[in-house]
């Protein structure tokens, strides 16, 4: 057992919960982390579960700010309560840490702790570990929806609209540029910000998860890219869907570089870490749904529909010829 | 991104979770594994929520088999509800891979459920990720207490007896036998079997749940040694405790062994792993938790007071003769 301290500093696990992650524990159920459990209240509604880890080297890069990795660990969670519809309740932190130095847990638990108050998700427990490996953030997130309300992915309908949230391949792109270090030479400062910026720091669709509720017939977060979590859904749900790959909304940083050739457009459908949503809707809901998403600030695209799973339950992207797109990979897997 | 594939008979993370976890998941809220969240019904109770890791070459060892492993990362999740009263209702799995192997994956995902069933605890949902590094099991489980009554470590009382269940430091001799690769030689082999199933295999105590709900003022698991554990319940209660070591529970095995010097008292009362049970109860309702343990088949042991925290809220372990126990460290601490 690794018990030699790694830094002299803090005297233990005990010193390092309370200086750094007690201060974010001010839900009277995390018992100020004191405790080995916490409560959840129940409020008559079902509690929504759901956990997600990033791992350093595979979801983040070692070079990562530590507040884009707290940010990142729980948004990534955030993003899966939205796409259900459900609103915060709490998370729970597993961290496996190679050192306990400040100068990385200052920033990430300060960047954890104005995250989770910016999404009314306080810290309620957790478990510090130490690692020889790389690093690990392990998150479970908790939400409420009213009784039997949480969105499937398994209930999109024969004729729905298939909608997507904000713009894609943008994060793709961003782990590009950090990973080949392209400099202001090939591509504009402002524009190589926004990018990296969109692959360290999703923005969970939060203001959509109660619209959602009202209308859609299911819904899911794309983290592992676009083609490939159309296709769960699809299967998930029995149906196939045809999707117009014009359709599918880029940002202008993106439809730039696949209009110049730099990126083949099926890249971006088939990249991860987007953490948009992709929901269904029935005909007479679709518009109410664009408008209450317009009214939260969100752009909600039509790029398709759900169709008759007879062709095999496959999602099938047109390129805009009439032709079906192929996709060497449809999304991210870790195996 | 890691998006080669580790092993080329599974085709991605879909079609291992569907292999091996999918036939875990039978509880209705966990939808077969094919959402990205679960749902956790309300039932009118309080929902605790623990969360515990295991990191091979930290809590395990590389050559510990899948399945106990799997039952570990469980029953140590298991061990924090049961001693927080709370009977199971479900949990969460992270499961950080090096390779996605079958003569891994096999033994470790029977196992896992064959402990889910037998706590009553399904699995709900999960994460698999890859990583470069050592595999890592983080659990976040799930109880239920009716409203207002999970056991916390801050409320024991001056004067509350202190108690403890089963035996102490047996992990601590199975984990040292195992790095020591000891042989029959040394270690009659029945008792080297027993000391390391101890480390391998904790036995949460959850048939004492209900009792201590009803009996005990303040309870906590004792995982990271019991000299630490016990001072850690103290501060956060604000009291102190005086404990007579010698009163302390140890297996046959362990006895001898300290009879014998071949290992001090100390070691066996600061190391860990032991799942047991630290409780307090007052003076009244001592003998009825004591008579529902051995009705439940478990031993609990008197060993202590609570005593007044003008001593500076410590814990003092009395060797026997008057002098209070020098421990080199007080317990596992991962920095």
């Amino acid at each position: 057992m690794a018990d030699t301290p790694l830094e002299p500093a803090l005297s233990g696990e005990d010193d390092l919960i309370a200086r750094y992650f007690r201060p974010l524990a001010h839900d009277p159920g995390a018992f100020a982390l004191i405790d080995d459990a916490a409560i959840l209240r129940h409020e008559g509604e079902d509690i929504v579960v759901t956990t997600d880890a990033v791992v350093e080297g595979v979801h983040y890069l070692e070079s990562d700010p530590p507040a884009s990795i707290a940010c990142k660990a729980l948004r990534v969670n955030i993003s899966d309560l939205a796409a259900k519809g459900a609103r915060p309740a709490g998370f729970v932190l597993t961290l496996a840490l190679t050192s306990a130095s400040d100068a990385w847990l200052r920033p990430f638990a300060d960047a954890l702790g104005a995250d989770a108050d910016r999404f009314c998700c306080p810290l309620l427990g957790g478990d510090t570990v130490a690692t020889p490996g790389p690093q690990m953030v392990s998150i479970t997130a908790f939400g409420r929806v009213p009784e039997n309300t949480m969105l499937r992915r398994s209930t999109a309908r024969l004729g729905d609209c298939v909608l997507v949230s904000g713009t894609i391949g943008d994060a793709t792109l961003g782990l590009a540029l950090l990973k080949s270090g392209a400099k202001a030479a090939d591509v504009a400062e402002a524009e190589a910000a926004f990018l990296i910026d969109r692959y360290r720091l999703p923005q969970p669709r939060m203001a959509l998860a109660s619209a959602l509720r009202r209308y859609a017939s299911a819904a899911m977060d794309v983290s592992d890219g676009l083609a490939g979590d159309a296709a769960r859904l699809c299967r998930a749900s029995g149906v196939a869907a045809s999707i117009d790959a014009c359709r599918v909304p880029l940002s202008a940083a993106a439809a730039a570089r696949v209009a110049s050739g730099n990126v083949a457009l099926a890249t971006l459908l088939s990249g991860g870490d987007d953490y948009e949503i992709l929901c269904t809707v029935g005909e007479a809901g679709r518009d109410a749904l664009i408008a209450a998403a317009q009214d939260a600030g969100i752009a909600l695209t039509e790029i398709g529909r759900v169709i008759d799973a007879r062709a095999g339950g496959a999602c099938r992207f047109d390129d805009g010829t009439g032709r079906e797109m192929v996709f060497t990979r449809a999304a991210f897997s870790h195996f």
